[in-house]
């Protein structure tokens, strides 16, 4: 098989460089195109990141000899089947809707769109039918290309445990804390100043995201539009000295309380599109259950089928919901570059790359 | 004036040599006794610590030269004005009844006798008036001694603040998330190799103590017992890579919802008896309030008035709740060693030293 | 190809448990023996090491249902081709000997016999020729077993680059200042509360072993003897809140000054017995030079060549002595069990296990 | 006594706020003079730190209603009696000198004036007779004002115990390894990415510094000209997770070498100036021996006496040299602002601020 030619763009920062690093082999995809900022351009990849390339395994060979062009070099990016963006707000602004005018299709990391009506935000094991607002968004902007984006880190560790109570007995309020990696800040991103013998009690925006994003991914599709789901949800998010993987002790009242062994059978059973479709990057078991009294753990648990796989444990009846329990996911895998690559395996197979 | 004779029980171990050095230069008492183990028996305090005395001073001088009694040296024991315990559960059991009975006055921190219905557990801001429980509880056994104990670490964090709003607008429910350090565990404790580059989900016992003890705290004294308030807690307590210093992440219904005004003002009016009676170690603002989007953080914020103040920040409105925030105090001053000090002046203010 | 079976003593503890991670898929050996003590005996491996397996995936299947033995059920020992020995000192000096006595092949991590005279301690790359000393060692003791050990884990960051260089240049004096990670001292090891803002300026025995082991490895073979090689080395050992991953801070002095060309080519060329023979645990490129001024890195550098390759950097010229660098290695997988397999290959292709 | 009234230049960095925490009840200087980049001026201190103030105390009350001016209001600089300098390098080569020319007294942090040959780089304890230089520096230059300079933070914590032993034994040659904490990095400085299981075996420009400038503080003033010491020494910087305190492992060769008992009493009877004239910042005791096995340590060491004693353990045998050890300071305090308070309190005493 052929692959597809796959363009990363802003792909020197953190987030770039973890799509690079993760689709090293991927058997559908081929990373052909790499933009950066002008001060990068003209320059190889290799060259680029030298210094500040942060993967625990080197450069691709593939890629370090690619010219890193810039997000003006259009006809470049037109050339791809796709790209991945892992560009900031701010940009993300600026290129996204410009580029899907001019034909690209676009899988985002940016936070920018992903409340926009007509642009999916997927979590792939819980929402992969909002796939087809793409058709919608071709359709009322005329565009060829289209924006499909992933929703923020924080989420990821919860939000697939909770769906797959949420199809059975109703979510109807959860209270979430979050311990936080600091990977999730990028590069150079915290400083070690304040996370040596310490916590902080608040990452800019995340909290929001944390209780906003939910609301769509949960939501129902009907008539090309994703009415909202009717959950009240309660984040608050620290930053922990963590490298990589996102906990998050969950409390959830739920609309018809189910037992012990209804949440266990919902989780050890959950299985959706990516499974069935035996996606490359979907973990074979999206939701792992671990009976020790002390999982799931960051180091521990994050690397769980490649990353890509749900940590839970703890659950327990709560005092004032009615259950409760630790979620865990690889922020940087699962929660960002891993996702996006999933749900770019999932518009592959619905045919949104032909 | 003449200070008081005091002894540490369990004197070696981190929370004994925390009162020891908490104690340097008290006004009112003097430590004149330690008691270990037998194997640390015959030889000076300074010899039964060499090599793992914890604390960031030297061993005060007069301590360092007293000889290390053990628990069966009755007389000496006898021979204090009243001693701090840190013995552990096990020994607490063993022994401090029968100490009690042979007239000797205690103030505890081991958890044995917290739920003992005539034992008083204070938190001296919130209640004090507990004491009275000695008077109970010396009538009842024909005790000349008694025991008084301390709550958990991981309560003291929000326990204070939750209850300066708890007297206006009736707390209902309560779900709480904690970050606790490590100098909670004692030494050698946690292991280094589990909270480097991690944290972990569960501390054994402390969800069930940060439940349940706040109900007899906040309870009301009536016919020489206390009616356990009616508030539903649930916790989850996470071990996290600090020295010292317990945060909690709170959300709480009230039967009364205050406005943000009310809430600030009432912490920022906190007075109790510590402070009426300028008792040596108590706080003079008991409850700190810090407007920074990022604080209270356990590093910059552990040690405000020496440790024995709480520190909450970030409140804000909670979509579940009524108001939600985080409270950091810390774990071994004010949640440990400095509590009970706290503790033993109320007691001697109150006469119960005489 | 029939696997030889494969016995781990001491399965249980943290090297124990390192062995049968990396054995996993091992093309030649497969474990089918786990002892311990007698606490553990008569469960499953899986049973025994509930709740203190520690290693990042779970434990194999083919091990997780052995029984666990003790060192008492000789017979089941001796039905192994060979065994890797994890015993703490005072266990391999109790069983080692009357275990070769009784025809049992063994190749330990215990130091108790480093510097017997006829036992190999051997670094596969560098002394593979000690491995002769075993039939010295057989004739010797009129054994039909033997006894083959592997130096400590601090030595393995410098000893090879060293080694490469020694050959040409002869190495004279050596001061050397390692940053141990905490995994070398076993779990639970170091206590959280040491190394949190924190490092240790001593590790027990570490210096002793980290000047005297190399003497023996650098020596020469000779009438069944190693004569012990004559270099000058001075050892200051730290301990650094690191998961894993041994650093060394390297200056050395040489018979004959290389100029630094020589120098990378002798550390580019290195290659050895395990290259040639391509056994299945030897790092292709033992010594990777980095040129990257903040390289090598613990984090980043261990797993170079799935932690069996040694990672040297920042070489510049010494002002005291001639040149200096700081050199890198996993200190569980090259330092411990991964170094052990490898001496076991060695031992392997050379027919000892026959 | 009036105190003298102090500047502080690039007061709302990390160094400048550490100096404004240390001179809080300072009984010589009081600051009352702020300078700060132009996007601070105008605001008050507090504000312009709002947010970003590191120190473990709130902002001394009589600083924090300091209105901020920049480097052009040059008579807000001379009403001051002399300055502290945390400028950064360039800045200070742009504004010092013409500073010192307009008659400003300046004792500077800054790297850029250390090699100036009529510039005094004063440890205290060892070359306060280099102050001397300022009359030659404004002589030479028709100066009314003055530039004197303190070294590099990496230095203070082996200098003065290496001092001690050079006066009778002459050292030659020192191999050195430091372990240096983040805050010497300044904020943000090191992210903590690179130092969460991970330490980093180079810091840009400390091994040069760490190196050369001993040279001339172990110089001997002759005729107005500072004669370097001919000693060599080669160092390893290493940054390794700890907020405060940097150790090193040192190596010593000397002229003459001495018994264990010579060193130690050198280190124990170690007095110089500072201690000689009850400078306020001069520790009592400059060289705190401690016979235990692990120590120094960062935690536990850095704060002796303040801050201001330099720490030293593990003084044993060298197999290459004569001697070897480890010692510490505290790398913001010792070594930055308040080596620089020592220094200007030496400076006072000797008259140059009249």
């Amino acid at each position: 098989m052929k692959k597809l030619n796959v363009g990363v763009l802003a792909a020197t920062g953190m987030v770039g460089q973890k799509y690079i690093h993760l689709l090293r082999d991927h058997p559908w995809f081929e990373v052909t195109l790499v933009t950066a900022s002008p001060r990068s351009a003209g320059q190889t990849y290799g060259q680029a990141v030298q210094g500040r390339w942060h993967m625990p395994a080197d450069i691709p060979k593939n890629v370090r000899d690619l010219m890193v062009y810039t997000m003006e070099d259009l006809d470049k990016v037109k050339a791809c089947d796709f790209v991945f963006s892992a560009l900031s707000g701010a940009l993300a602004k600026q290129y996204e809707e410009s580029y899907a005018n001019a034909g690209i299709r676009i899988v985002s990391n940016a936070s920018y769109h992903r409340h926009t009506e007509d642009v999916p935000m997927m979590i792939p094991e819980i929402n992969h039918e909002h796939a087809s607002l793409i058709d919608v968004q071709q359709k009322n902007r005329g565009w060829e290309g289209f924006i499909a984006v992933k929703p923020n880190c924080s989420l990821q560790s919860y939000m697939t445990p909770l769906y797959a109570l949420h199809e059975a007995f109703g979510v109807k309020e959860v209270i979430i804390t979050t311990l936080q990696a600091v990977s999730g800040a990028g590069y150079p991103g915290c400083s070690a100043f304040d996370l040596i013998d310490n916590t902080l009690p608040h990452i800019g925006g995340e909290e929001e995201k944390t209780e906003k994003e939910p609301l769509k991914i949960f939501g129902i599709l009907k008539d090309g539009k994703v009415e909202p789901a009717q959950i009240k949800i309660s984040a608050h998010c620290n930053r922990v000295p963590v490298i990589d993987g996102h906990s998050a002790c969950v409390s959830v009242r739920f609309e018809k309380r189910p037992t012990r062994e209804q949440i266990l059978e919902a989780w050890q059973d959950f299985r959706s599109y990516p499974q069935e479709h035996s996606l490359p990057f979907a973990p074979k078991q999206p939701i792992i259950y671990r009976d020790e009294s002390d999982r799931p753990q960051p180091r521990l648990d994050r690397d769980a089928d490649k990353g890509m796989a749900v940590t839970v444990g703890r659950l327990r009846e709560c005092n004032v919901f009615d259950w409760r329990f630790t979620a865990l996911s690889h922020n940087t895998v699962r929660g960002a570059a891993g996702g996006a690559i999933l749900e770019a395996e999932v518009l592959y197979k619905k045919g949104y790359f032909k």
